[in-house]
Formats: structure tokens, sequence, C-alpha cells
């Protein structure tokens, strides 16, 4: 008997969850080649930013989202030409908000390397992101009328969202809805139209194309708020910024939201001059285990709300089972 | 003979030129309606903004020339709406452009008032050029794919040029070349693709299409060339901005890549700090009466081949009467 090898692992019996990166590995490949040839322009330093950029370790979270959705949603390789082109305009769009988010805030760090503000400065880092706005815009000069005013209504409310974002800075009456408006706006917006647009383009039925957008939003507030978490708990090697980066800039957080009603010092500290002793008492104060849990209890039920719809609305499948893995994803990341 | 009236004057003899404005009255009526609307966000402050500079006495000259383009083309009521919405999104990206030049260039006045970014800080004026980009983009999403092309290349042109402008900023070896690449894309990219859109929509032939994107580039260069005349001539309460803020901020106008090269002096002005006694040496330097001429000749050539290609290629009616009119004007403006 002590020859025997042991029994096989019994994993067999527990499938590893799908791949979503391997599902549409071959759709994300001609994203990344045709992203990249759009990123060039006539001018070395425009290419060099957006290149510095969106080469820079970006998860590529929204075109497969969109990838994953259209193929869900029965698209088949006929179309997919404009599944990839709506993934690559959403990429260029979020990045191009980067590049304007960072001079806004001030942003001298982003995904651990120097920021396109740190390293290009204002003025080249502000043309730059206009420029992939303008590269959007013309990758989807191809679509319909609906399908491009449904991108350009996430990009007036992403700009909306900033604004209401900035308004709300350093404001200790901000509730839980103002949060939840704000990063509807400035998160979840490319999210919903992403899924709506990806519906769309799989000739999915009208109800299937809300759905869609509906899951998109649960899951970019689920994102967000996560990466919320995320920001007052890093580490900085993790998050590829300084812990705390949101909070110094006064932003509700969803930590930020959930906390500074109830408690007295941590909204004094909320609305001063947050650095030094003053961040880490608000750190410590923020990373109370009940209160994260709290957070982490709110992204899971924009969870469960993705995974519903999605249960609901989608025929199973190889795709709407990686769907599936890539909402789960979002909670599970570092939290 | 002493109680007759004086002869009437012989003015009848000699027709007034008509006037652009007035010819296509009720379409730019209907243009100041619906962008008026379109400027109007669920922020409150974004809206401020772009009224703030949209409302702030443009001369609407882009509209204009979109407008008297498409009816000299022979465009008529039928699709005039989509001549309108083309104008609109044309007013809409060279305001935005104006909020980001402000923040680039740090400008402080633009049409006699502080500028959006002296009232509302560069956060809210990045936001709102954004949200006037978005505006366009969505304005344009019911037209074909080639002109959505034609506006999203135009758009890609004023990054370029900006960023060339920037390359350039200080560079005593500038030459008209350059400069000429410089406002090529940065001022007459938006009156190129105007000319062509418009008698794109105007169902004109592919010759005379081709015709008006030339005409736009020619009138575009001639605006450009005078305005950067004006810029050092003034007076400030005509221009809306202290005279000499080119100069100041180090850009290759006309003026001085027209002397620069010729001049010792005014090169070592031009790679220094230009502020006060240097800044009115370098200013005494290019008014000098022949570079003037020589310059106002130069955007008369303009004139003169704008002039030639709508002789040649449209039929004469009173709206190819007012767009050789407001050619006309650019080089009579003010000088």
């Amino acid at each position: 008997m002590k020859n025997l090898k042991p029994a096989a692992p019994v994993t067999a019996a527990i499938p590893a969850p799908p791949n979503p990166w391997s599902a549409v590995r071959e759709d994300l490949r001609a994203v990344e080649e045709k992203l990249s040839r759009l990123l060039d322009s006539n001018e070395p330093l425009i290419s060099e930013i957006c290149h510095y950029l969106v080469d820079g370790g970006g998860k590529r979270l929204r075109p497969l989202f969109i990838l994953l959705a259209y193929r869900a949603c029965g698209g088949g390789d006929a179309k997919v030409e404009d599944a990839i082109d709506a993934a690559i305009a959403l990429e260029l769009i979020h990045s191009a908000t980067l590049l304007h988010d960072d001079i806004i805030d001030g942003g001298q760090l982003r995904r651990g390397k120097p920021s396109a503000l740190a390293r290009y400065g204002h003025a080249a880092s502000l043309v730059a992101g206009d420029f992939l706005f303008c590269r959007a815009f013309e990758l989807c000069g191809r679509f319909e009328e609906r399908l491009v005013h449904t991108a350009a209504r996430a990009c007036i409310q992403l700009t909306e969202g900033e604004v209401m974002e900035g308004r709300m800075r350093r404001n200790p009456a901000a509730s839980l809805d103002d949060y939840t408006a704000v990063i509807t706006r400035k998160t979840a917006s490319l999210f919903s139209a992403g899924g709506r647009v990806a519906a769309d383009l799989a000739q999915a039925a009208p109800r299937t194309i809300e759905a869609m957008e509906q899951l998109g939003l649960a899951l970019g507030l689920a994102f967000q708020m996560v990466d919320d978490l995320l920001d007052i708990l890093g580490p900085e090697e993790k998050i590829g910024k300084p812990v705390g980066s949101d909070l110094r800039a006064g932003i509700i957080s969803l930590p930020v939201v959930m906390s500074i009603q109830a408690n007295p010092e941590l909204r004094r500290l909320f609305c001063s001059k947050l650095e030094g002793a003053n961040l880490e008492r608000a750190l410590e104060l923020m990373r109370e285990p009940s209160l994260i849990a709290r957070g982490r209890a709110l992204a899971a039920a924009q969870i469960e709300r993705a995974r519903a719809i999605l249960a609901r609305e989608l025929e199973p499948s190889i795709y709407s089972d990686c769907l599936a893995s890539l909402i789960d994803d979002q909670i599970d990341r570092d939290l």
C-alpha cells in the first residue's frame, strides 16, 4: 500500500471559474492592435503621452466587459469588428478622462508611475486628452445614431460627475445618495453605455439591451465602491498611488459618506487639510473593520444585482460564465 | 436756386456690399436658439461656464461661413437643419478649444472680459470644455460617417496644431512655413472642414466639395494672419485682450516669423521673458509699417485665393455675393 501513489486531487469536481480574458483573447488582441495604432499622431509628443498612459498597465476592464457582453448576448464573428471598435472607443474615452482627471486633482502618480501630468505637464496632458476624445469620436462615426448618442451621453455624464464630485469636495453633509449619484455618472456611465452598446450590436432584444445597461451600471458601481475601499486600505504597491489619495483630495468616497455623519472627529478631519498626522488618523478611523465590512456589503449588493440580471436575461454559455466571473472578480480583488 | 434741395447722393450707383449676416438671418437665429439649449447641463456650473463663454460676444464667424457656403452651393430649405446642426457643432468645438487654450496659455482676458479660467478656475473650465466637445459629438451622431470623419479630423488637427505651437514657442528658428503649418491646423482646420461639410450637405459635386474645403482653408489662414497683426497693433478695447498677448506667451505669430530672422534685437527679445520694457520694445520693432504691410499682403493673398475659388466654382447668387463680402471683411477688419 505504501507504494501506491496518492489519489489525484479532486479539483476536477470543482471546476476553476472560467478565465474571462481567455474567452475573448483574439478579440482583445484586435483591440490592443487597433488601439495602439489610434494613439499615433503627427505630433510625436501626443503619441508619446498617449502610449505612456495607455500602454502603462491598464486592465482593459471596459473592453473586456464589452466584448464578453457582446458574445454573451449572442453576437457572432460577423459583426465583432463593431464590438471591437466600441470597446476601443470606450477605452479611449476612459483614457482621456484619466489624463484630464489628473490635471484636475493634481494627481502625480498613476498605476505606480509618475502620471502624464507629472511627466509632461498640464498643457500637453490636456491636449493629449482632447486628442483621445477626438479619436473616439472619429471611430464612432460609422455607428448608427443611437449608438453614438449612447456614447456621447455617457461622456456628458462623465463631465457632470466630475463637476458634481468637485461640488461635493470636503462637504461634510455629503450622503450615500450623493455619492451614488457621483459614481453613477463618473464611473458607471461608461460601463452602462458599454453594456447597452454591446447588446445592441449583438442585435439582442430591446429588453436585453436595457438589462445589459443595468448590468453595466451595477458592475460599474461595484467597481468604484471597491476602488474606494482600496484607496484607504492600500498598500501603495497594490493600488499604484499613495494610500488615501482620494481622502487627501477631499473626495467623497464610499468610506467617507458611510462614516462621516456618525463620527464628529472624522467630520472635522475631512473638512481640514488632510496631511501627515491628520491623514493617518482619518485613515485609522476609516479602516475600522465593521465599516470596511459594511462598504464591502454595499459593493456585494451591486455584484448580486449584476449576477441576478445575468442569470435572468442571458442564455447559459461560456461567455455568460465569463461575464459572471468578471463580475465576481470585482469584489474579490484584493479585498 | 437756393431753395432747391441738394441732389440725392449717388450711392445707388455704387451698391453697398451685401450684409452676410442678413442673408442667413433666420438660419443664424436657429443656430443661436439650439446652441443655447445645448449649453444646458444637469450641473449648473457647467451651464454657467458655457453660457458665460458662448453668450459673451463671439462673432459666430464659423456658423456664418457654413450657412453661407451651404446656401451658395445650392443647399435648400429641406436640408438646412443639417447645415444648422453642422454650424452649431463647429461653434461648440471652437468654444471648447477656447476654454482649453486659456488653460494652456493662462489667458486671463477673453473678449474684453475675464476668461472662464480667470473666473471659474482651471478644473471647471477644463471639464466645461470637455462637455462642449461631447455635445458636438452628440449632435454629429446623426450625420453620415464621412461628415463625422471630416469633423473629427479637424478636431485632431486642432490638438496637433496646439502641440506644434507649443513646440515652436520661443523658437527663434521658426519659419513662415512652420507658422503656416501651425495655423493650418489650429485655426484653418475648422474653416476647411466647415466648407467641406457645407458643400457636402448641399449635395454639391465632388469638385465643388473639394473647392469649398480649399476656400475655407484660405479664409481661415487669412483670418488668423489678420488676428496676429491685430494682436500687436491693438488697441486693447478693440481686440478684447492685452496688446501683445501672443508675443508675451512666446507664440510664433505672423509678424514674429516675418521679422525674427532679419532682426537680431527682436530675436534676442523673443527668446527672453517678454514683459514691461522688453515687450514694449519688441512691439515697437514689430509695428514697423513695412512689416505690417508685408503681413497684410500675405493675408490678402489668401483672400485673393478664396475669392478666386469662389468666382470659379460657385454660381452667382445673393449667397455667393455674401460669401465674397464675408471673405473681404476679414482683411478689412480694423487693419
